[in-house]
């Protein structure tokens, strides 16, 4: 089988020319006569793959020395966990803390229940009740906030903030898994920014944290080695063994992207692509997008047969994603608790790969 | 250059014949037209690799169906807060449990530190006033302890645990991240067993943790979710996204065992290159192997050059080191707390590896 079209929302396409490069040089890289898989995380071999990946993201997303960027495990989830802790963690039996977070979706809903763990954690504002079908307005924190919390961009609902809202003086965070390098972002309006990489930038397995310095070293004595941040940035990402090879891949997909021009021309070309897609469902009497325009996500397109028997509409999506598949176009499913279709056309997936999703949508309605 | 043979504690060597077929699958894995690093993780293409690589670690192991086998991330250390979290953490204000560790090196101590942020824990013995020359005799458990640790290979000290200590029905906690499948290990000895993969299995990022069922669902309220053993339990490795490129190269290993004929073979080749290492050290006027001859490590040998002035040693050992280099023998640098020099031979080495090495060692006497 020739390669696929593969819009599944992470782990996810990777640019062509980075797989080949990893397989030319799985045997020996840099002339080491070793795997990137094989180095001693602590050897003269690996660090300036870590150093020369972080020294990239800085240059890609204008990172100032302002803020630590580690490379990490676990994952989104474990953020959800480490930001609360780190950020507003007391120690056992002291009084808790306050935060907030807007509720955009599941991922959003998730961060803010794992919070609540350790923290006060108030919905200041939620689309819940429509269907996450628009970012809703957010209110200004309060002033005790310890920080307050966002999803930039909706895997799974398809939707995404237009600009960071605004928050003071309180810490903004942010999940941007599936939006990270997509298009510039002010880096300088967040706390903490942190994006599991399967989406846009590597192999699943790593996690990018960028976080303000100045908010680090709080957390309480009860936390986790693993789970402190000022333990990851004194030892720059090297405190236990990193996810090497990971940390190898995601370095060639940044290099890919300092090559094609950076986060300005993704930025260009993920409007082109998503534009294309939204216009032709927008135009379309077969299909609808459920999100609304000002709202829409240009990583995630989510999209629906145009159809309310339901039972109807699941047996037509049901064929839909088959006979995609059989034309080389997969993971066109929409998430299990969303429903629908979706196609993630995050920065790897070639203009040509929407056309051709386009063309098959199109024959698929005749 | 050519490969070299690499004898770093890990992340380590890995068997050609695994690196050529990851390079050779690299855009194209079981006919799917994605690389195994761009599949969603819930797709009918890659639940056949996870499920593989358990059925054959499990295969490999004898591994009951009392025990859960878990794909995680984050490292020993991750597991060196989760054990004591998940085995013997209570509510906030509850009265604290009692485990015990024995002190057979860095990172048992390491695990032992850990574990005292949330249990009373009782160093039960140690071999530190003696350079950690030895594994010192396991005193019995007490009725009370909520679990008994130990790090059963010690690869900064290139010491073993020649069997397990007996700990009757107080579940046995073993840290096996260097020493997994090298050898026999009758898995109904522990309660739990944890293992990263960068020394035995695979790529760094991703940890087997092998758990007796009966063990989980007791965490504390607090327990951050990623931490807990009974959700990923409960969703197969698959709460969040696992690292699934790791797990698939970890699945080559696990085939490569096999072929080679698992880990009776393996023992048998790793007692033959260990064996004929230490002899020669052993019978050499010029090296000398610290560890006492009973509690050597087939994994990590630990060796010095025999000479008293210490700063004669030092250049000597240097010296050797950047000779060996040169030879494409790489990383015999102890660890930087242990000093002196250390060959980790693993599975992946080759008995070629260890009969170049000693000629290396025997010219550089000379």
């Amino acid at each position: 089988m020739k390669r696929v079209y593969n819009f599944s929302a992470g782990p996810s396409m990777l640019p062509e020319a980075v797989l080949k490069r990893a397989a030319a040089e799985m045997l020996n890289v840099n002339g080491t006569g070793q795997s990137a898989m094989e180095m001693s995380h602590r050897s003269a071999n690996f660090l300036p793959i870590i150093e020369n990946a972080e020294a990239n993201l800085r240059k890609l997303m204008n990172i100032s020395d302002e803020y630590a960027v580690l490379f990490l495990q676990g994952g989104a989830w474990t953020q959800f966990s480490m930001v609360p802790i780190n950020l507003a963690g007391v120690e056992a039996g002291a009084e808790r803390k306050n935060a907030a977070y807007i509720d955009t979706g599941i991922w959003a809903a998730k961060m803010g229940g794992e919070a609540a763990k350790y923290v006060n954690m108030r919905c200041a504002a939620s689309s819940k009740a429509q269907g996450y079908t628009f970012i809703p307005a957010a209110p200004p924190p309060n002033s005790d906030d310890a920080f307050y919390a966002i999803c930039y961009n909706n895997t799974i609902m398809g939707s995404a903030w237009q600009s960071p809202p605004e928050t003071g003086a309180v810490p903004l965070v942010a999940d941007i898994s599936s939006c990270i390098l997509s298009a510039p972002l002010d880096v300088s309006r967040f706390g903490l920014l942190f994006a599991g990489a399967q989406k846009n930038l590597g192999p699943a397995g790593c996690t990018i944290v960028i976080i303000k310095k100045e908010l680090a070293g709080k957390a309480p004595s009860w936390t986790p080695e693993m789970l402190r941040y000022d333990t990851h940035i004194k030892e720059k990402s090297l405190f236990n063994t990193p996810p090497c090879y990971c940390i190898y891949v995601i370095g060639l997909v940044l290099e890919w992207l300092l090559e094609q021009g950076g986060v300005a021309e993704m930025r260009k070309r993920n409007i082109e692509k998503a534009a294309m897609l939204y216009d032709y469902i927008d135009n379309s009497p077969f299909y609808i997008a459920p999100v609304q325009k000002e709202s829409r996500s240009l990583m995630n397109v989510r999209f629906a047969v145009r159809e309310d028997d339901g039972e109807k509409r699941g047996q037509l999506e049901k064929r839909f994603i088959a006979e995609a598949e059989n034309e080389g176009l997969v993971n066109l499913a929409g998430h299990r608790l969303a429903g629908g279709l979706r196609a993630s056309i995050y920065n790897a997936m070639p203009l040509d790969g929407v056309k051709t999703l386009i063309n098959f949508m199109d024959k698929f309605r005749r």
